[in-house]
């Protein structure tokens, strides 16, 4: 992973509890964001944090999501505003021999930097386009074209990550080694996040099939191997 | 939903775009807080937003949550600090007609207070306890006890709800009426998060053997039902 671009470290984004914990290069971080399609957004309004959840997505070092021309997050981005994007996988809760070693297995990354609305009608064309497509490879080119009027109505906003880190655990049990020798049970307990069996529009017409470009969604997968897969055939 | 008593609403969790997805009700803020294990926290430093997610719990309108004493987050909220909670589940993933109908199902939660250090040592030695057991019914008595270092190096923080909001979408694809006529495939893809099999410590000493505490984890169910039991054991 040290072959590969890292973003710069600074106070805001040095992992400072538990650093061997934390990972900067352009590799570690993307691959966590493109195995997600939820994120949770911070951004400050009157001097007050908002936590939003929204879905996103990555195009090289920009990050996209998108909204309500109407809503309150994005009412105020329209000059940029300082973000923070966060994305998490949780892996797994562990149960350990002490209350101090309970924990989690997870996979997060926090992206730093300036939210803006997307004024340029084709760069946000091509991102209403993509807003589908990063996840649904080649959709959009099979649907209802969208409406001037659903093209107002929704705001896309950008984000070139300025700072980024990622943390990771991912080591299940790790008591303080006296305590092996007590008889508590201890465990790791699997969290996975998973697809259920896709359930068709009942009002689908007859005739109509399921697109080959939906394969990597199958019922049992891990959303985020589906996730990685989408994204590399929109973007590969 | 109606019986229960209600979070005052004003402009900061009045939930404006969808407004029909919105609820206040304490019942429906609460389940969805402890049907979670997983939370994000926004808060400001020095006029800049964090995001960070972490492990949390409920009792009655107080949110605790922990971190290290040196985490860039705890330090800053000694006096008191405005923090935003968000809680989403994810359940589905929507392919629409229509680009602008592509959505998700989920259930979030948003919760705003002054987050505070718990300094009281009877409250945090509580706190300490809770936070396992509200995860793991009874499981601190059977554990290793804490030692006053480890004691110290945890920061309980607790954040009394001031202002909560719900929002929750459940309806898979909703298209424009005139769109169905459309030869288009549309599909809700479900979305799960569920526990796999428990992994055992392998040091774990021969005769150990796994509570009946933590029957309600088990291979496939959803974590979110055993979160719920848990809670309902601990604070039932």
């Amino acid at each position: 992973m040290s072959d590969t671009p890292t973003y710069p470290v600074d106070a805001r984004n040095r992992v400072k509890r538990r650093h061997d914990r934390g990972f900067y290069d352009h590799a570690t971080v993307h691959g966590l964001l493109d195995a997600a399609a939820l994120c949770h957004v911070s951004y400050v309004i009157d001097g007050l944090p908002y936590c939003t959840p929204t879905l996103f997505w990555r195009e090289d070092t920009t990050l996209y999501w998108h909204g309500s021309s109407a809503s309150r997050m994005l009412r105020n981005l329209s000059d940029g505003q300082p973000a923070c994007l966060t994305v998490t996988h949780l892996d797994s809760l562990v149960l350990a021999r002490c209350g101090f070693n309970h924990s989690a297995d997870y996979r997060s990354v926090m992206a730093f930097g300036q939210a803006r609305l997307v004024t340029d009608p084709a760069e946000k064309r091509r991102a209403l386009v993509m807003m589908v497509d990063r996840f649904f490879p080649h959709r959009t080119g099979g649907l209802r074209a969208s409406t001037e009027q659903e093209i107002k109505a929704t705001a896309v906003v950008s984000m070139e990550i300025e700072r980024a880190s990622a943390k990771i655990r991912a080591k299940g049990v790790a008591d303080d080694e006296e305590d092996y020798a007590l008889p508590i049970h201890a465990e790791r307990l699997p969290v996975h996040t998973v697809i259920g069996a896709p359930e068709p529009c009942p009002r689908r017409l007859p005739g109509v099939e399921r697109s080959a470009d939906l394969a990597a969604y199958r019922e049992g997968r891990p959303l985020e191997d589906a996730l990685r897969e989408a994204y590399a055939a929109a973007y590969g």
